[in-house]
């Protein structure tokens, strides 16, 4: 299974707010499953795109996109989620003419695919598919060294003071750079020799809502939230 | 009881990071209180500040201090928090050199104390104190008078895109403007009267932890984790 990055044009998103500046950032948390939802929008022409959002805090989305004036065009999903279910199906019935977005490699429903290099664009900006073979796919044999080489050539080779904002994040922390992943992240910087013996041997948990997630998270999520 | 903001130069503090801005930023969050710690930092100087670290977190943020370089001057506290047990007592042994700093009025024990108006160092930078009245010092009558005027004259007069990074946030949002508490805000939108009346009437539980962690509090925190 494969999972993406989404990369901004990096100057623009380095700066965080102010209405000087022309891009509009918000990172949001879900504490259950410690998901970072993000709200990317164009301050002029008002056009928006949500990021990674979770079904239980779908409607504090669809609230904020409103009370900031924004039209939202996507709900975009990094990967076919183990760990909670997507909103974006939500999101599609809250603000009538949003698409959902996800990767062709992912298998997922979706209204919009996309692939590795592929683009969607948000008024003045636009946000490319970086293809990332997810750690999700293990145990199975090769791909630990695949997840390493796609991280080493594709996210280490962007310029150090990049910033790198989390699809989840277990210690409270919200960014990092590629400088201090690169430098100071207790896997990557293994040999890729380490780094495939540690990751086959992480012996980790199943996703607590793995089995109900996965399926609907091929659906693009639900329509309605559970009763 | 009194609270605080802490309030850093404009324009720079409106970019999230980025090796090419002066100052460094990081938000980091502590899912039991709810409760936001932030690293700020010069990066020439390396000199660098940390307001509101919380017990439980604070060996994670004097790691990032290290990791990220950084020289800690101060552990700030806005105010004698009734929900956790402050970090800055154990970061002054984590990291030998930092002082504790809060609010004279707030009464609590630190290495420095600083009145309305008041300005921290660290390298280019500062943070000055906007005392503010808190909702802690609920329910004594005229408080939430004092608070509404406080915040209307202290904070809603800053530029309209000055960031507002909260203390506590419970829906997972992470940052918000002057302006859009200013006309979205459900309770401060309202006229001071109205705004007496609602939070006169909130009838708050009991914050969990406030007998152990005002006690604590007064003190700066403790020195070691309890056991
Ligand atoms: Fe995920
Ligand atoms: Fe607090």
């Amino acid at each position: 299974m494969a999972g993406a990055a989404l990369r901004v044009a990096g100057r623009q998103l380095s700066q965080h707010s102010g209405s000087g500046v022309p891009i509009l950032l918000r990172q949001m948390f879900e504490p259950k499953s410690c998901t970072y939802t993000y709200l990317l929008g164009d301050r002029e022409s008002r056009e928006a795109i949500l990021i990674d959002p979770v079904l239980e805090t779908a409607p504090r989305d669809a609230q904020l996109v409103k009370e900031l004036g924004l039209r939202l065009l996507y709900a975009v999903n990094t990967h076919c989620h183990a760990d909670h279910i997507t909103g974006s199906g939500l999101l599609r019935s809250l603000l009538p003419g949003c698409q959902s977005v996800i990767s062709r490699l992912s298998g997922a429903q979706a209204d919009l695919h996309i692939e590795d290099g592929d683009s969607i664009h948000f008024g003045r900006f636009k946000a490319s598919l970086l293809l990332i073979y997810s750690p999700l796919s293990f145990p199975f044999p090769g791909c630990a060294k695949t997840l390493y080489h796609s991280v080493h050539e594709k996210i280490f080779t962007l310029p150090g003071d990049c910033l790198i904002y989390p699809a989840h994040d277990y210690r409270g922390l919200t960014v990092s750079t590629v400088e201090e992943e690169r430098t100071l992240n207790p896997r990557l910087t293994l040999s890729c020799e380490e780094f495939v013996k540690v990751m086959d041997n992480l012996n980790l948990p199943k996703p607590q809502q793995i089995d109900f997630a996965v399926p609907a998270n091929m659906r693009c999520g639900i329509q309605t939230p559970p009763s």
